[in-house]
């Protein structure tokens, strides 16, 4: 069962089962409409939708109180990031029109070739279907995840946090009144208006409407998620992200890569967590970084070898390899070589984003092929791994699985390809 | 528990965790060493293992007369899926070699192109991991689908059915010491050496040691491993393919597309199940067709249209429209419009392969954009979804799935693409 609070503050339960079914019917009818949705009306839609948000400030930031208002017991960075104002209500309506202005991928056919028989064979990009977004908090979300399902031809189910169940509700309804307006079916973007877990339950079991699901937020849903879904699920547990310091790196560039990798920001998923350093330039590099981390305020943790390089190293234990720490503490490793380097990101890391500092191009070329993880770089701040930096334009979220999307999932990674074949009469002897 | 028989006919328990653990442990070992194998190693395993396979050909149809006598009790179909002759053996050695000719799908890197801020970002090809494949009766599928995973880069665990388990180990032992002689891990394939259910559930809970899974067989196979598996499934359920003629078909391309995609071979998941055909043409096209099914022994079921047209066409029932009859029988409906056609086989369809017969561009192009199956065509008989036909060399199997592979799936479906990112010290600002 479900609940849900009325407008008069009553208390209604219902069934989730079926207000799932309900929901996932109107968005597979929808989704049949949005797959042969014209680039045009849906660039319509995203920009009527960015101007509504405009329109509506003051509606969303007063939902946005009531939000705030009832959820003051929570910790701070959670109410951060559940807080709405003016800049990031124009930031929404900023991140529509980027989506509006990237280039509409579904219909692309690639790779149309003859074949020996005379039938040409080719590829052609479709959505996916339905697509069921589970979030926490942010309700910057709903529109940033409305926008990149509708542009590829998708329709969407949204379930925020429950912490911000009336500011997403004012948010649904500047979408709502956008797809309205360009001729769209409404269903095509569906928030849901129930924060319990047992209507999650129902949707993460409801394969028949739901084709992905994508979960976005901490540790706990996605864990959640991945066990109960039913349907395949875009997702990514943790950013252990290394930096390796080749031997034959260059000093300044070791420098640069190291500190922005960790300290440009803390708390995001490719920030780098262990810096491994090959032993013949230990000596050399790490001194001056360590005094650059101290500065900064970074708590650093190392082997022996890095401890007896500066006073303020405290010994890593085994758990810090594995750690993903989201905050100023970083492990360092002296390895012996590279051999040891890729065999400690294999045993530790998380396969989401890996770097390799280094002048030698067989270095290089080693650490691109063997280093398994969804982005590999070759000196380049691990926090360049973001969609909007490789150039997707917004991302749904980073998959560190390697089936269907890896690594940054833009719109490419909510379409599908289906098989074209165009002949003229022929058939197969 | 598991259960296995011994060289002296002992029957042996043992708890199918460990086995299975143990075996995915090995497998893990081996995709390491596989990702970094050279095409030129890869290659000489391929071939070595057709040669070993024709120089054994004496021991596999020796194992095999042991399997076929142990299951004569079995229906006829199973039995000659089962047996092997000399040139089913010769075809294994010719698939085996056709896989070493095909590009090498790793480490292709595409689309590498330079970011403003400076960075180079691509994308490049690389091996799932370990793939498990489960498969019924044809023993020839142990060479056919070691060689795609050993070529696409992979360690593969396979498991063929219980009534091939001396074939299977006959041609098991061809394969691992081609991959000896080439000096590459002989772990990279290992062929289960028990047939029971245990065994299969053991590795389909296995989600750390199998990246994924691919079911080969009937349909009861294919939900039960779809129900059970803890990792994603490369899989198609059904086959329900469509051909449409449209009301400006070529009558003649009509003609043989439809009879063709219907009894070319009737077997194939491939194989039209239910045509659809414009009013406007149906008096001048089906009667024709009509006979031509007949004289080859097609049973037709159909609307009352069509079986006004002939008095040998029977009334379909509702279970006709979504049947996979896999044998000579053809269900017929006469339709207003294409817009009906799409409707039909939105409704009744499998996504798999769905073809039109038209003149008419505007038709093709709504027909091409709107069916939403692995396989869409225009007039080309449906027979041509294969992988061989598309290009793609050996198909390891045909998805109906939306999510990573659709449609036939080749070496490409058992790979995956990792990001890319060089810089020069480039850090985020």
């Amino acid at each position: 069962m479900s609940r849900r609070v009325d407008k008069l503050g009553q208390v209604e339960h219902f069934d989730s089962g079926s207000y799932i079914d309900a929901i996932g019917k109107r968005a597979r009818a929808a989704a049949v409409e949005m797959a042969r949705a014209t680039t045009q009306s849906k660039n319509d839609a995203l920009k009527l939708i960015a101007h509504n948000i405009e329109e509506a400030e003051a509606a969303i930031l007063a939902a946005n109180i009531e939000d705030l208002a009832a959820a003051s017991a929570l910790d701070k960075a959670l109410l951060d990031r559940l807080q709405l104002n003016p800049e990031r209500i124009a930031a929404m309506a900023t991140g529509l029109r980027e989506v509006a202005d990237l280039p509409d991928p579904v219909g692309e056919t690639t790779d149309l070739r003859y074949r020996p028989s005379g039938i040409q064979v080719g590829q052609m990009r479709v959505p996916i279907g339905v697509i069921g977004i589970i979030y926490e908090s942010r309700p910057n979300v709903t529109a940033d995840a409305a926008a990149l399902c509708l542009k590829s031809g998708n329709a969407a189910i949204l379930r925020g946090g429950s912490e911000a169940l009336k500011s997403n509700a004012a948010i649904a309804a500047c979408i709502s009144e956008g797809l309205r307006r360009a001729e769209l079916p409404e269903a095509a973007v569906q928030v849901l208006d129930v924060g319990d877990r047992a209507a999650v339950g129902a949707l993460l079991g409801a394969s028949q409407w739901v084709d992905v699901i994508v979960p976005r937020g901490g540790k706990g849903l996605i864990e959640r998620v991945s066990r109960e879904a039913r349907m395949p699920v875009i997702k990514h547990l943790d950013g252990v992200c290394h930096v390796y310091l080749d031997a034959s790196a260059d000093h300044n560039k070791a420098f640069d890569v190291a500190l922005n990798s960790k300290t440009q920001r803390y708390g995001t998923c490719n920030t780098m967590e262990t810096l491994l350093v090959a032993k013949p330039i230990a000596e050399q590099v790490l001194p001056r970084l360590i005094e650059a981390y101290r500065e900064l305020g970074v708590d650093l943790r190392g082997c022996t070898g890095a401890q007896a390089l500066h006073a303020d190293v405290t010994a890593a234990t085994e758990e810090d390899w594995y750690a993903e720490y989201l905050a100023p503490i970083l492990s360092i490793r002296i390895v012996d070589d590279i051999d040891q380097a890729i065999e400690h990101i294999r045993q530790y890391g998380s396969q989401h984003t890996d770097c390799i500092v280094t002048e030698d191009l067989a270095a290089a070329r080693r650490f691109m092929a063997e280093v398994d993880s969804s982005s590999v770089m070759v000196n380049a701040s691990t926090r360049f791994a973001d969609g909007y930096e490789y150039g997707l334009g917004a991302e749904v979220g980073i998959s560190t699985d390697k089936i269907h999307a890896r690594g940054p999932v833009g719109l490419t990674g909510l379409t599908s390809q289906k098989w074209i074949v165009i002949g003229d009469g022929h058939v197969r002897g």
